[in-house]
């Protein structure tokens, strides 16, 4: 019979030079094996804020005109609050905007003990409240947003709160084209908006720092490339920095503006390749107890569908504006160089600010950390990205990354001394779905995922997926899980794990050894087709179907592997195990006895026939 | 039970994002499906050279130190001649090759009725032969081939044979950097190599024009980017011309050396996405009558292992080089502009022959046909391009290319006014293995394959593959095939075929219409597995089954859609249909009809008991 294959098996060739298996997910996790919790959103949002609660065991989700308080560690239905539509009509005159009165939700910040701030479009006339925290909703002050959050739905604004002030990077005009770092509170800071066509990505608090003048406020950026010649890319990626005791300049120069802003290029790629990552897609920072040991892991993409992940230090950033040259000028540097944060900036000689004003740019670039390659390259598109670190049964710390795909998967992803191990695909969401954003909650060991329709509570330490022998909890290479002699479990300081390696070997013989489901001899009908499934608990390691000594190769399906036996014969007959092999430990899945029942069998399947004939006898005898 | 993916399919999302379903092969053909003739080659070959005897009935195939000729339409075994290694060992003193006295066949032409042009690697010192054709095998003159033929085996080194010289672009010295586009003959052109790091890749006769004057060859390479900043490519793509009529210039100024080299580069990739190839691979040309229509096809690839397809006319690449400024040169051209060729070039006046020297680069780079974007852009990695124009049934010249896969398989394209439909993957090897070149018999609609042991020919007019329905071999939009009212068969002028559309409305219902291989009702034993089975013909194609009304998904494997009956019970008797749409043609592939087979109806399967039964009546009758 003629046979065709189809596409998808014609692209393994490509994809396996692609992408090695280390960057293939070990495993899936569904529903079915995974604790998840799930709590419905009102309406349809195209925008979900989520904000964890202080003692990690609470969540406030900001969506289309609603803001809920999720209690964690209860069952009761979330607490809302509505913020309504804006009244004012006339001056809606957007006319992109759809229905551009609403309030949809864009920035959520834990203001103080007793407020949340909560920015909203406001049909274009962004707007914070001060809501109550406890009892929860009740509305405080109210400030006008242009220039904190964004106008649009789609736009990204990010900000942070530091101290009682907010830093945020925002359009101060409907219309754009007014972009800047501003900073409100007692010192606010309002300067002029640059030209420059940019998408800020994300902001974080360099800090804090042995000497708080020190503190620094970062902020990632795309911006278009000004480098216009057919070769280079459309973007460039960036980190601007600036100093958060900056009160602005003198009276004659950059008065109420940053004198500490500077720029660097953040580098991505793999050189000798000429492979460039220039679009910055998201940034997530790992805290470390020094700040300059901690890691800023940046997820970039590039035209052909790609995505990398680039891992930086603090430190390195830091380094690069306290000792890089200022591109386009080479003259001597003052004796205050420009962006050393300083307690009174409106003190910094007219040299230095007139330097800030007009030389802003490194020439340095900032490399990731590690010979300066990514940490991985995938032909996956990954959307958001977010970094924990756990500490294993081994008592070591590790770092792990959730990757979001377009799907509506998740990648869990071990940075294993710079190299990735993809852990599993998890997949919080029946059906493919568009993740609108994630949050990690690290005290808890918990991950939220957020669709246009619902949150996804994700426990990051339910492991029993995993499997239920030593050896597939060991292989999994997942630091939040080890094995405590009985079952996979989340990690405890004795349990069997091995991050490193995945090596089953640090599992004795004692440790749940393989026990396939060995059924007693089944009988098949002469000539009847008949299949066995094995169902595949791996993508990295090999399975296939031994019988009688000899090797039979997998019919392989989405989810298993299966031995399809066209008519059944007595050669046929005897026991097929279902054998995986993974780093070099090799087990029996299922194992399976098969029996020809030859046409005469088909008396005993009569109990009829069996009845008639006792009869016969009893008539003769 | 828990279940797993094979990360095969964790890839699909990206894959459809990235390749259409036009971009995925329809169908893959194997030599189930498709004549393959195979040829076995003497010794493992590590570089094939093929070359097609005048009357297409006849292929010279070149290897390691062997000549074969293989007569095609007969069945006798190929005649061979050898060409002994060199006998000199004393200055064999290199010490990269491993055997470097091995005559490597590098070079083959037909250098008029008598003889072939032969050159090989002859150990480090290349030599060409003339060989006699008939009687095949002697051996004629012989001359030494430093500047013609490569000195190893894995470089490249084009040549074409125009009139009774041959044009060749090698090094000239055994240690590289020797490389220029050189003339062998009575006019001789040994021009000073040029320093740069260069890869010539294919050379052609751009003619025969109106005025033979003016006839070109252009030699097709990559060059090493003199930009060296991080953003551009490693490598550029060029054409360069030089005139058929030129003799070299003056005693003071190029003489001995080409007049009229021009260089140009080679656009191929999407500028709004500034997604750009330049590396060039490989390059086929499709004749046309008027030599300016001549489409040249160039196959391209980048570092992240894509590949791409641009085409260009003879006729615009003449343009550039008599139309474009001269980088650098800006001012007035002399009356005789550069580059266009004249019968004397020896009278050429030296403020022309200057300029030439000092400016070979044009400003205007060679920009692809219809719109200037590429005509298809793939995941794979392609390595050779053939093309051929083919009279369809409908009397039309179609184009369809040919491109050779990592994996030994070949991609039959269908280039359709500018827009890509991969007919089918062709496997002419059972197993992986490398394909060294491939030779297409235009007249004679064979494509030779060549790898390290065999040749192998592939028909394509063996249409049969496509199935034994009008619809089937329509929808396979195969210009070769049409289908004759009785069988999918070679293309002829008044068999029904769709190439624009693969629109299956023109087959009319007489025309083979589905009959799908209905079996009589099957009897299932209740509790027992089961499973249907469904080839997948084509990747463009649903499939599913249908049973009592109900859609069934299919299970997927390579080659099938399988539906897995766990335990048979009455609720799964009925009919199965496993329907396929394509198109907006749906038709059932395959038909079952399944019954239940009670426990009682054991009896009826035992003879034994109806047997019982009736001598039971019989006595107590």
């Amino acid at each position: 019979m003629v046979r065709f294959y189809v596409w998808i098996s014609l692209t393994i060739v490509f994809l396996f030079k692609a992408a090695d298996s280390n960057l293939t997910p070990r495993v899936r996790l569904t529903e079915k094996e995974v604790n998840f919790r799930k709590w419905g959103l009102p309406g349809n949002t195209v925008r979900t804020e989520l904000l964890q609660g202080p003692q990690g065991n609470s969540l406030y989700v900001g969506g289309h005109g609603k803001l809920l308080y999720i209690k964690l560690d209860t069952s009761i239905l979330p607490e809302e609050v509505d913020f309504p539509k804006r009244g004012d009509k006339k001056s809606s005159v957007n006319p992109t905007a759809s229905n551009n009165c609403d309030y949809d939700i864009t920035t959520l910040h834990i203001a103080n003990d007793s407020h949340l701030l909560v920015c909203g479009t406001n049909g274009y006339h962004p707007q914070c409240h001060f809501v109550n925290r406890k009892p929860f909703g009740s509305f405080g002050e109210s400030i006008a947003a242009e220039g904190i959050a964004p106008f649009s739905v789609t736009e990204r604004a990010p900000s942070v709160y530091v101290g009682n002030e907010l830093y945020a990077a925002a359009n101060s005009h409907a219309n754009g084209n007014s972009l800047a770092i501003r900073r409100l509170g007692l010192r606010s800071i309002w300067p002029d908006t640059n030209k420059k066509e940019q998408r800020y990505v994300s902001m974080v608090l360099s800090g804090p720092r042995e000497d708080p003048v020190q503190d620094r406020v970062y902020t990632f950026l795309v911006e278009r490339n000004s480098d216009t010649r057919p070769e280079a890319d459309i973007w460039t990626s960036w980190v601007t920095q600036v100093c958060a005791a900056d009160v602005g300049g003198t009276k004659s120069i950059l008065q109420k503006s940053w004198t500490s802003r500077l720029s660097a290029r953040l580098s991505c790629g793999i050189p000798e390749k000429r492979m460039y990552f220039n679009r910055l897609v998201d940034v997530a920072v790992l805290k470390a107890e020094r700040w300059n040991d901690s890691m800023v892991y940046a997820l970039f993409n590039n035209s052909w569908g790609m995505s990398a992940v680039c891992v930086y230090t603090m430190g390195d950033i830091d380094r690069i504006f306290t000792t890089s040259k200022f591109r386009g000028y080479n003259d001597n540097l003052p004796s205050a160089r420009p962006g050393v944060c300083v307690k009174e900036s409106t003190k910094l000689p007219s040299e230095v600010l007139r330097l800030i004003k007009d030389h802003p740019e490194m020439e340095s670039p900032v490399e990731p950390v590690r010979g300066g390659g990514p940490l991985m390259v995938s032909h996956r598109y990954y959307r958001h990205i977010r970094v924990d670190g756990v500490t294993g049964s081994d008592g070591r710390r590790h770092r792990v990354l959730f990757l979001s795909l377009e799907s509506g998967g998740v990648h869990k992803v071990l940075d294993h001394d710079g190299e990735a191990f993809i852990i599993a695909e998890l997949q919080p969401f029946p059906n493919k779905t568009r993740i609108l954003n994630m949050l990690l909650q690290s005290s808890q060991r918990k991950l939220y995922v957020a669709s246009s329709s619902e949150v996804v509570e994700v426990d990051l330490k339910s492991c029993q997926g995993y499997g239920d022998q030593c050896v597939a909890c060991v292989q999994a290479r997942d630091p939040y899980c080890s094995w405590d002699r009985t079952q996979c479990t989340s990690a405890s300081r004795n349990g069997i794990q091995d991050v490193e390696q995945g090596n089953h070997a640090v599992c004795t013989n004692t440790d749940g050894v393989a026990s396939p489901s060995r059924s007693k001899a089944q009988k098949i009908f002469r000539w009847s087709k008949h299949y066995l499934e094995c169902p595949m608990f791996s993508s990295h390691a090999q399975y296939v179907w031994k019988h009688n000594g000899a090797d039979k190769e997998c019919v392989r399906t989405e989810g298993s592997c299966l031995l399809l036996i066209d008519s059944m014969t007595p050669e046929h007959d005897g026991s097929y195990e279902c054998v995986s092999s993974e780093g070099g430990y090799s087990s029996t899945v299922v194992e399976y006895d098969l029996e020809t029942e030859s046409g005469a069998g088909g008396l005993v399947a009569s109990p009829l026939a069996s009845a008639c004939l006792l009869l016969l006898l009893a008539l003769l005898g």
